[in-house]
C-alpha cells in the first residue's frame, strides 16, 4: 500500500453515492485517491478537456473507444484496469497508430470497497505506464447498488499514424499471407475459469498485453503492413469472417497451423468450446505480402508473448468466406458463432 | 420510425446478453440499427480505430471523456442520448475548443426494450448533427439484467482549439468579470422532476444544449476569454468554488444577479434545495476583462438560451475564498456542497 497517499478510504471504506455527486466527497475522492494515482506528476484537471501537444503538420490522427465490463474483475494474467488500457492501446495500434493520450472514466457501484477501486486504478496506471501512453482526461460517476457490477472502465484513445503507413482491410490482397501473433483463446478461457470456479490441471493465464511494440517492430522490419486486426470478442473466427466479407476476398486457414496451447485445447474440449469462438486480448492477425511472410513471423515469434506466432493461412480472390481445410485435406466453411459464447470476457 | 432502417427488433423485441457477444446477433445489432443510425453516411468501421482528417501544422487538439448514467433516460427538454453529446461537446467548448470527432460507447442492459435503444440512438445522432460533430467510433457492451440500468452512455470527443485561443483557469486575473450565459439550475430541476413524479405549476424544462456555438460567438466578438466552465454536477457554487481555489484568487458573487427563473425559485424552495448547488447542462460561467464585459453580456443574451445572462460577480486578489453578496449587503462564503444532493442527474 501506497503511504504518501491518504486515503478516503480511511473515513468511507466503500464509495458511497455522494462520491459522484459534484461535492466535497467527490472533490476528496479525486484529490486523495484518483488523481494521485492515474496521474502523480501532479497535473490537475483531470475532469477537464485536456490540451494535447501540438502535432507534427499532417500527422494522422486514430481514435477509438471501448467499454470494460469484465466478470470477475480481476483474473489469471490481468484485470480490468490493464485490460481497459492494452484493449484500447491494442484497437489504435491495429489501425497503425501509437498511443498518445487515453482518457479513463469510470462507473462505480455503491458499496465498491475502496481497496477494490484502489487495485483497479494501480493497474491502470501500470498498464499506462508500460505502454508508454498518458492518461490525460477521465470522469467518475456512481450509480445505486444493483446498478452496475462493482465497476465499469471506458477507456478512449487517441494515436498517431506514422508517416506512410496505412493499414486497413482494403487493402487485403490475394496472395497475402494470413499470419497470427501467438497462440490464441487464452484470455477468455483464463476469465471464464476464473469465473466459473474452474480448476484445470494447468493454470490458463491471460494473453493480455499491449501490442503496438510487436505493430512498430513489424513496421521497423519495413513488413508492408496491409492489416491487422485484434481477435477479441467472437474470437479468431469472427475477425476472419469480417475482414474476408469487409475485403470481399476468401480466406483459407489450415486448421492445424492455428496455435493452441495443449492446456487451452484440453480445457475447451472439456467445455465443448472452440478455441477460434474465444478471445484474445493480446494477438493479432496481420495480412502481408506473400514475400515477407517469414520476415514477419520472425518478427513475430521475438515479441513478447509471441513463441507461438505462425502463418496460418493465405488470401485467395473471392467473395468473402473463410475456408478451414483439416489435416486430412478436407475443407469446412468457417462462419460467426450465433450469439453469446462467454459473456462479459472484455 | 424510420422504414429505410430494418431492425432487429422484429427478431428480438428487447437486447440480448448474445447482442454484446461478438457474434451474428451482435453484427446483426450493429449492421441493421447501431451504423445506420449513428453513421447513415454508410460509413463502415464503427468499432475499429477511425482515422481522422490531417489536421493545420500546429492545431492544438483537446481531449476528453464522460459517462451518463442519467435516471430516467428522457426528461423534459433531453435525454440520454442528447445530454451524452452536448455534455462532451461542452468539456471541449469550455477549454476553447471546437468538437472535431465523438466517440460512443454504450453499455446495454439486458432486456432494454429494443424501441427504446432506438430512441436514444437518434437522440444521439440528432444532437451531433445539430452540433456539427461527427460519431466516428464506438462500442457495444451488453450485462446482466440487473447489471445496470438500462442504457450507460460513454462519448470522448477530440476538439482543436483555434489558433492564439487559451482558455485556462490559470488566466483568471483580479479584477476579471463573473458572467453566466443564462437562467442556472433547470437541468437539474428537471430531471428531479421527471424522476420523483412531481408537479410544479410550470413546467421545468432541461437547459441541455450545446455551447460551442457561444463561445464562437465571443471569440468572434474579440473577447478576450480568460476562463470557462460549465456549472454541471454541483451546480455554479461548485464551479465557483474550485475556480477560485485553482486560480488562487477571490470571488465576490452578488447573489440578486444569479439569474433562476421563477419556477425553478419555487420548485428548489419546495424542494428546499439551493438553486446555486443544482446543475445545468447547457450554461456556462465566463472570466473576461472587465473592460469586455459589457459586449460579452450583449454576446451572451443574444445567443440560444441567453435572454437570462448576467453579470453576476467579480474578481479579487486573495486566497481562494468564494463570498456571496445578497441584496442586503451582508456577506457569507460559498462552500462546495458535502456530497450527494442530486445523483444521476447527468
Amino acid at each position: 500500500m501506497n503511504a504518501d497517499c491518504p486515503l478516503p478510504q480511511d473515513d468511507y471504506p466503500t464509495v458511497q453515492l455522494a462520491h459522484g455527486g459534484g461535492g466535497r466527497l467527490m472533490r476528496q475522492l479525486l484529490d486523495e485517491l484518483i488523481l494521485p494515482t492515474l496521474r502523480p506528476d501532479g497535473a490537475r484537471g483531470l475532469h477537464d478537456a485536456a490540451r494535447l501537444e501540438a502535432l507534427p503538420a499532417g500527422a494522422q490522427l486514430a481514435f477509438t473507444t471501448d467499454s470494460y465490463v469484465v466478470r470477475p474483475l480481476f483474473f489469471p494474467g490481468g484485470d480490468i484496469g490493464s485490460l481497459a488500457v492494452h484493449g484500447t492501446v491494442n484497437d489504435l495500434a491495429m489501425a497503425g497508430a501509437r498511443a498518445l493520450a487515453l482518457s479513463v472514466s469510470l462507473i462505480l457501484e455503491e458499496g465498491l470497497p475502496m481497496a477494490t477501486l484502489r487495485r483497479v486504478l494501480h493497474a491502470l496506471r501500470q498498464a499506462a505506464d508500460a505502454a508508454d501512453v498518458r492518461i490525460v482526461t477521465g470522469d467518475t460517476k456512481v450509480v445505486e447498488r444493483g446498478r452496475a457490477d462493482g465497476v465499469y472502465i471506458n477507456t478512449a484513445g487517441i494515436g498517431v499514424v506514422p508517416a506512410g503507413v496505412r493499414v486497413h482491410p482494403d487493402r487485403i490482397r490475394p496472395g497475402d499471407a494470413l499470419l497470427v501473433s501467438g497462440d490464441i483463446a487464452r484470455h477468455g478461457m483464463a476469465v471464464l475459469a476464473r469465473r466459473e470456479g474452474l480448476e484445470f490441471e494447468t493454470a490458463i493465464d491471460s494473453d493480455c498485453q499491449p501490442l503496438w511494440g510487436t505493430v512498430a517492430a513489424l513496421l521497423d522490419a519495413g513488413i508492408d503492413l496491409h492489416c491487422l486486426r485484434d481477435p477479441t470478442r467472437g474470437g479468431l473466427a469472427s475477425v476472419l469472417v469480417e475482414l474476408a466479407r469487409e475485403a470481399q476476398v476468401d480466406l483459407s486457414v489450415e486448421e492445424a497451423a492455428v496455435p493452441v496451447t495443449p492446456p487451452v485445447v484440453t480445457a475447451c474440449e472439456l467445455l465443448g468450446i472452440d478455441p477460434l469462438h474465444v478471445a484474445c486480448e493480446g494477438r493479432l492477425v496481420a495480412f502481408v505480402p506473400q514475400a515477407q511472410a517469414a520476415v514477419a513471423l520472425d518478427v513475430l515469434r521475438a515479441a513478447p508473448g509471441g513463441a507461438h506466432a505462425a502463418v496460418i493461412g493465405k488470401v485467395g480472390a473471392g467473395a468473402g468466406r473463410v475456408t478451414l481445410r483439416s489435416p486430412y485435406g478436407t475443407d469446412r466453411p468457417l462462419d460467426l458463432p450465433a450469439g453469446e459464447l462467454l459473456p462479459r470476457i472484455c
